[in-house]
C-alpha cells in the first residue's frame, strides 16, 4: 500500500491510497485536490495556528448555513470561485449574452406578465422602463424567449429577504417574447446593497479591506428551445460599485444604459440580449462538454 | 481598482481586490489560496454540479461539528493536511523523536502517577508493558520530563468516547521521569479502530475506496524546559493497519516493538524518546520559525 507520509511525498501518499474501482472523474478531482491543498499549504509554510484558525472558520461558515443562508456560496463568490466555475462551464461564441452569478434569491414561478406590465408593487425606488431585444446571433428576432427578471426593491433587499414586508413577487415577473423579439417592462432601477456581512463571510472581508457591496443590477434568466439558457444580470451604468463589485460579476458588456426620461417613468435602460445555439462558434471557444460526474461523496 | 474578472485573470481579479492596510502575512497566505484554488478549478474544469456537491459537502461536514465532533479536522486528517502542517511546522533533527498527529481526544490533567503504575482501569485488554528512555540528542537521559500518555480501551474507545461506561482516566496518565530517565508504565496493547464514518468524512473514504481505520498507538505529549514538545505515536508493531493508516500518522520510527512476555503482563513494548533543544541541527532541516499570525477572520 505504499511508503509512509512524508513532507516531500505527503502528494502520492495520499492519493495512492485510493481504491482500483472508484469514479474515474473523482479520482481526478479528488487527485488535483489534493496536490493543490498541499501545494498550498508548502508555499505558505502554514502554521499549526492558521491551521486551526482555517479549521474554526470553515466550520462557524458551516454553522451559520440554514434553509434561509448559504455561507459557503457567499465564500465561493467573495473568492472569486463562482464566477470562475461560472465561467469555465459557459464559454460562448463572441457577440452572445455573456453568464455571470446565479445568485441565491431566484425564486422558480414568479407571475408570467404582458409586455409593459410594472413588476413593482410596491410603489418605492425609481421607476424605470426595461427594454431590449431578444435575437440569435445573426440579429434575428426570437420569438417565445422566456425571460424572467428579478431585483431589490429600494431599499436593497429582495421580497424573499422581508416576507413581511415586501408584497409577494415584489419586483419579480416572466415574459414571453412576440414575433418581434421585443421586451419591455416597468419596475426600479436597481440600487447596491451589501451581501450578508454579519457572518464569518463579512470579517473575512473587513480583514481583507474589502466592502461587502454589490452594483445595483436586474437579475435575467433567459430560456429558449434550441438555445444555451442565459443567467446574468443587466448592470446600472453609473453605480458607484462598478469597478468592485464584492462578488466579481461585472463584465463590460453587462453594463446597461440608464438614461433619464420624462414622466412617470424617470428612467430607460436598454439592454439587449443574444442567445447562443448549442455548437455554434465565434471568436472564443465553444462550451466545453459538461460531465454532470457525481463525486459520490453525499 | 483594476479590470473586470475573467476566466485568464481570475486570480489577479480577486487578489488586487484586498485593502492597502492589511496584515501582510494575511495578504500572502490568502492571495495564495486564491491562487491555488484557481489553479485547481481550472486544471480539472470543475462543472457546476460539481461545484454545487461541493458546496453541499461543506456545508454538512460543518453542521455534523459539534462540541464532541470536529468533522473538519477528520477532512483535514484524511486528506493529509493534518500531518503535512505537522511536518512543516515540527522539522526535527536527524534521531530526535519525530511528531505525529495529535488528534482529538487529549484531555489536559491527567493523574499524575509513579512509574510502574497501570493507566488501564477498567481491566480489559491485553496487558502490555510501555517501557523506554528519554534522552537528549547526546543520549543523556533527562530528569522531569513529563510524559502524558493516552490510548483506547479493548474495544478501540477513547474513555471520552464513552463517558458513561468506562473509568475517567482509563487509558490515560501522566509520569515524571527521575535522575535515569527512564520511564515504565502498564496499559493494554492499543487496538485499530475506525475514526468516526457515519458522516460526511465517512461518505468520502467510501467513494474514494478507502476505509476509515488506524491502526493501534499509545499517544504520546512529552515535554521538558528548553526542549521542543513532542506530540506523537508509538505504533504497534504488526498491527494490519500500520500501511495504511487512514490518517497518515505512521512513520518508520514511531513503530515500537511489541514482544510476548510470561506473567500478568503479556506483552512488553520498547520505544525511546529523544528530545531535540530549539535551534540544535542535524541530517534534516531546522525548525523554522513559526510565525503565529492571526489572519484576523475569526
Amino acid at each position: 500500500m505504499g511508503s509512509y507520509f512524508s513532507e516531500e511525498r505527503s502528494v502520492e501518499a495520499v492519493n495512492e491510497r485510493m481504491g482500483e474501482g472508484i469514479d474515474p472523474r473523482l479520482r481526478l478531482v479528488m487527485g488535483k485536490l489534493v496536490e493543490h491543498l498541499h501545494a498550498f499549504a508548502k508555499e505558505v509554510e502554514l502554521t499549526e495556528a492558521e491551521w486551526a484558525l482555517g479549521i474554526d472558520f470553515l466550520t462557524r461558515t458551516g454553522q451559520i448555513c440554514s434553509p434561509e443562508r448559504q455561507e459557503f456560496i457567499l465564500l465561493s463568490d467573495t473568492l472569486g470561485l463562482s464566477m470562475l466555475v461560472d465561467a469555465i462551464n459557459n464559454r460562448r461564441p463572441h457577440g452572445a449574452t455573456e453568464n455571470t452569478v446565479f445568485g441565491p434569491f431566484h425564486v422558480e414561478g414568479a407571475p408570467l406578465r404582458e409586455m409593459g406590465d410594472n413588476i413593482c408593487l410596491d410603489g418605492k425606488g425609481e421607476s424605470c422602463l426595461f427594454e431590449g431585444t431578444i435575437t440569435d446571433l445573426d440579429g434575428t428576432p426570437l420569438e417565445g424567449v422566456e425571460l424572467d427578471v428579478w431585483s431589490d426593491n429600494a431599499d436593497g433587499y429582495y421580497d424573499v429577504q422581508q416576507p413581511d414586508i415586501q408584497p409577494k413577487w415584489n419586483n419579480r415577473g416572466r415574459f414571453r417574447t412576440g414575433a418581434d423579439g421585443r421586451y419591455a417592462f416597468r419596475g426600479i432601477k436597481p440600487v447596491s446593497y451589501p451581501i450578508p456581512d454579519d457572518g464569518p463571510v463579512g470579517k473575512m472581508l473587513a480583514a481583507l479591506g474589502r466592502h461587502p457591496n454589490r452594483p445595483g443590477h436586474m437579475h435575467l434568466l433567459v430560456k429558449a428551445e434550441g438555445f444555451h439558457t442565459i443567467v446574468s444580470h443587466s448592470f446600472v451604468e453609473g453605480d458607484a460599485y462598478l469597478a468592485d463589485d464584492t462578488v466579481f460579476g461585472v463584465k463590460d458588456s453587462l453594463i446597461a444604459s440608464f438614461e433619464r426620461i420624462d414622466g412617470d417613468t424617470v428612467w430607460r435602460s436598454r439592454f439587449d440580449i443574444v442567445m447562443a445555439r448549442p455548437g455554434e462558434t465565434g471568436g472564443t471557444p465553444s462550451q466545453p462538454a459538461v460531465t454532470a460526474a457525481d463525486p459520490g461523496v453525499r
